[in-house]
């Protein structure tokens, strides 16, 4: 932190500051320059410092944090790209990893045609909602337990892995029971007690961006999760609110080459939440795996306009097909494999 | 729900969006204009309509929602205000109602101290953070049950109500044991398993706005409470995200009118998150009152500068005294008393 | 400007910092910590430093700008308020102005009778557009200089003055030669042309805020004008832009208080492009008052329905009324009169 | 536009809506459902209808707009896409076209050096300002006619196409007699005086996205250029404004094949502005080309730690070439060329 004193300030004042920062357990760099003096906060105290509270001192102009709050997740910590290897599948290695499925499991029938296809095209892992998050209380809330039987008897089925949504504290044994990799939605991002049990579990954690959260909240809340023990979280961005309002949430793809220097956590993209809309699906899509992005995860489904819940984002199996083969031409000019 | 048809839509087309609304379980009605069609969309069926599962059928223009999806809610299905009524604190009615205390509960003195000021000066709630969620995972965590009982201890003594944040399910009967009123986080406002648990309750709810949270979804958090059968909801504006990071927060003043004309729960006011700056407090908690809130929620210390949370938006005692004159002041000028 | 080095960076690398440093023009103050090395960025050089020139030197962790780039604008330059005076009207004083009048002119008839009114109820300056910036080519574009003589006209006959706005560097002889204070609107902010021509006027000048300007950029434009020589600057917050679409624009109420800290120049609102619905226009302009602005400018409009522009955001006559008696109670609070 | 009433409108407020529309020269088409009355819209007067005119008569819960407010830039006007020809360069085409060039024109040497490398590797039309719109007062503000000059030798010289930016009605002549294309800036995109006069000029004209304009805001402004005879307009994506302040803009990928469905006009991207970082500009044009852009505008300095403007922003011609590379890969993958 550095702490930048008014052009006005007096001696007191930034004695007081200095008193302040030492009551703390921090060291104090002062340097006077002609015009102002600047205050370099030096040292590791257990109690984080609030810029805020330094900038409502009399005399002080402006605070500025310099080190990153996350520690884990940042790429000082660990330089080398982590990659999460289950069994095949690395995430964060060469390979571009495609997760796909629908958005709600719905019944077996249903899982076993997509999965089918999926894993024929290329997709390496299965993804499909037991427990739905909705913004009404009036809208399908998933299969519930039935929906988790189905995921992993599918997926072993056509040699795929699962990865799956858990909504709450109570529900992580249960889920951990069926899934490969458990998945924290967007609007669960800073549910900080969810987070905590997730990181004394031993299985790989999905973190979606929140819908307003900066990068350095998200790392922040990868941070809660390696904090507790488990180090193999992967980041998936999944569109920011803006106010643009064509679609759903805009689908913010520079946010994949900064996670790439600023973390060593492996970052995915979710086309089809960024959109919202089928047809933006496969540039967006595109967009991200150009951008450098480790995998996507894309919701296909084989009768879109009959499923139970997010229908219109979900691009058809022969769609599918298709994105895998635009991935393939493509995936070499950045150095990566599909 | 208005489907309009593209201008050059066929007959063939108009029919299968018909057939797709009944299959559904709706009835359609049909009007043919000069230049395009367009289906009126009737009835209730169980399972509430996507509108973009019709946006992408061919020949579709647009697709309109009409009907809001939140129903407890909203005025129309009750017109009057709701007011909510503990001891001799009436929330929603004539009087405007003034939470304050600090940001998180350190010890038994230090609230003992802020109590009795806010006390004093008219507050009628006692707020204070026993659990907080903190952005970082190296932040103060809060004291947990301990803090609790000093609410409930301290408030008694200062004949006030107490209003404390529960994160967690599994907290709910904890919580609930010490407090008047349960405050959801705006990071938990789409924690839909804590809503639904919250609407099992016998107590009053305090629903903070999400951060990016619109007006219509944070109305549909509170009917997910509401459909659980606890109508006691108040809810309370915090800021929202936007470009301008001079503040924390951008306090959405312009959603207290709105709240009043289309839904009946009462609505406050967090000037303390919704800036995060002590010397914009007021001059917000004034704007809150003068646009119509019915309660302000504000944090105050007699220490900011050692606070352990958010001392920086944290103002004096004696700063609080100078508001609730101001409000005083103010009040009659818009019919209401404090 | 202090530059932060990283905790590896070697000191080959602080050197060349140093050396850019003083190839610009700039003192170097080196403080060396325990973890890392700090630069003090010294003096001032003619050509403005871009931080991110520094960011991308190796060994450079954050680079951090102290001064703010506005310099005429802020509250270090003047610390005592400005007040524009024009005849017996002072803005910026213990007087809360109010500018009151139709959003376009239409005719000499529809302007007078609102002029009469809101003159009668206490406005002192009448606004009106002649020329009108509007999205759509095909909306209408105002009146023209025929607007402009009937503004001069109507607003001498009940002893108002004149604000309107200009849109274009060779409409400024014109507009000048009809109004008292000229307006720059919200999609000019950055017409940079347009605010230099200004700098060279002798007339007070009304700067909107744009749709999404941060404060500094604000201030910024407030700077071209006043570079230019002219010093009548004030500020007007007309609402900004965010994900939330239920108002027009979120007025953000919280730039009177900040505006009011950092800068001398009188900061007024425009709570009717702020919400642009009526009915929430008395709300907010109480809310922007109450929050310390030094003026508000309504749109008031005698047959709303029939408006050739924005008659949805403008209030009656009688509410302007109401509007005033309730601000008039209010004032005394916060110790301003109206 | 479609009027939905209230579920309790009288008869006599149905009456009075479509009293209102006939009076403004519309047709009214009523249609009453089992439980509330939708009103149709139909024709289309001189005047175009404002909702908010409609929301606020009494009984009628809202009002829906249906037809586009743009019409020459929609696809409906036009379906097949505009391909802009000049010499051997057509933009819209099977092509991506390239522009690339430094941000300022700073010398005919600086100019020369930048030019013959971005020709070498495929540039088609070299940019450059000559006018320079900065936020401050005190940044360089560009060559001016210098520029203009050094642009049209240098790119003559190179067999290249000059595109430069144009920021005021007066400058149009002078800018248009060096420049092949026009350039608005994102702070001019609403600059409606610019556009119309724009619409006399026989050149092609780019305009940027304004940094918070909705995408029907920016067809609007094409609109406005096109409503006055030149049909030869391209748009440029280069960022928008959102609560992340990471990048300076978050640029809005999906707005490219948005714009490919609803307009028939040529889009491009501008990663150097849409992101403000070096290394982030390859990543996020790569991002724009797969997503289906029709060019890319890249800055690039041989030397921009000493750039005058935005060299933070600027690449070196090796990583150019790098990325030219890279998209003559991936663009087979989308049936384009480069």
């Amino acid at each position: 932190m550095v702490i930048v004193m008014n052009e006005h300030a007096t001696e007191d004042q930034v004695e007081k500051v200095i008193a302040a920062l030492t009551q703390k357990g921090y060291d104090a760099h002062r340097s006077t320059g002609a015009t102002r003096t600047v205050i370099g906060v030096v040292g590791t105290s257990r109690t984080p410092l609030d810029p805020r509270e330094f900038e409502i001192l009399p005399g002080v102009h402006e605070v500025v944090k310099i080190s990153e709050p996350y520690k884990l997740a940042g790429r000082v910590f660990r330089p080398e790209d982590t990659v999460i290897r289950m069994g095949d599948v690395a995430i964060g290695g060469r390979e571009v990893v495609v997760m796909a499925g629908p958005c709600a499991v719905e019944s077996e029938k249903q899982l076993d045609i997509i999965a089918a296809s999926v894993s024929r095209y290329g997709a390496r892992i299965l993804r499909g909602g037991a427990f739905k998050p909705r913004t009404s209380p009036y809208s399908f809330q998933g299969l519930g337990e039935e929906g988790l039987k189905y995921l992993r008897k599918v997926a072993d089925r056509h040699r795929l892995l699962v990865v799956t949504e858990v909504m709450d504290t109570a529900q992580i044994p249960l889920v951990a029971g069926y899934a490969d990799i458990l998945q924290v939605g967007a609007r669960n991002m800073q549910n900080f007690n969810l987070l905590k049990e997730l990181g004394r579990v031993r299985k790989p954690v999905l973190l979606k961006r929140g819908m307003s959260a900066t990068i350095q909240e998200w790392l922040l809340s990868a941070e809660y999760v390696m904090a507790g023990g488990n180090h193999d979280v992967m980041l998936c961005e999944r569109g920011i609110r803006t106010f643009e309002n064509y679609t759903r949430n805009t689908m913010d793809i520079s946010a994949i080459p900064i996670i790439k220097k600023i973390s060593h956590l492996p970052i995915l993209a979710d086309p089809s939440h960024g959109t919202g809309l089928r047809d933006k699906v496969i540039p967006m899509a595109r967009a991200a795996v150009a951008a450098g992005a480790d995998g996507i995860m894309v919701e296909v489904h084989h009768e879109p306009e009959s499923a139970l819940s997010d229908g219109p984002q979900s691009i058809y199996p022969e769609q599918f097909a298709e994105l895998m083969t635009q991935l393939r031409i493509m995936a070499p000019a950045i150095g990566r494999t599909i």
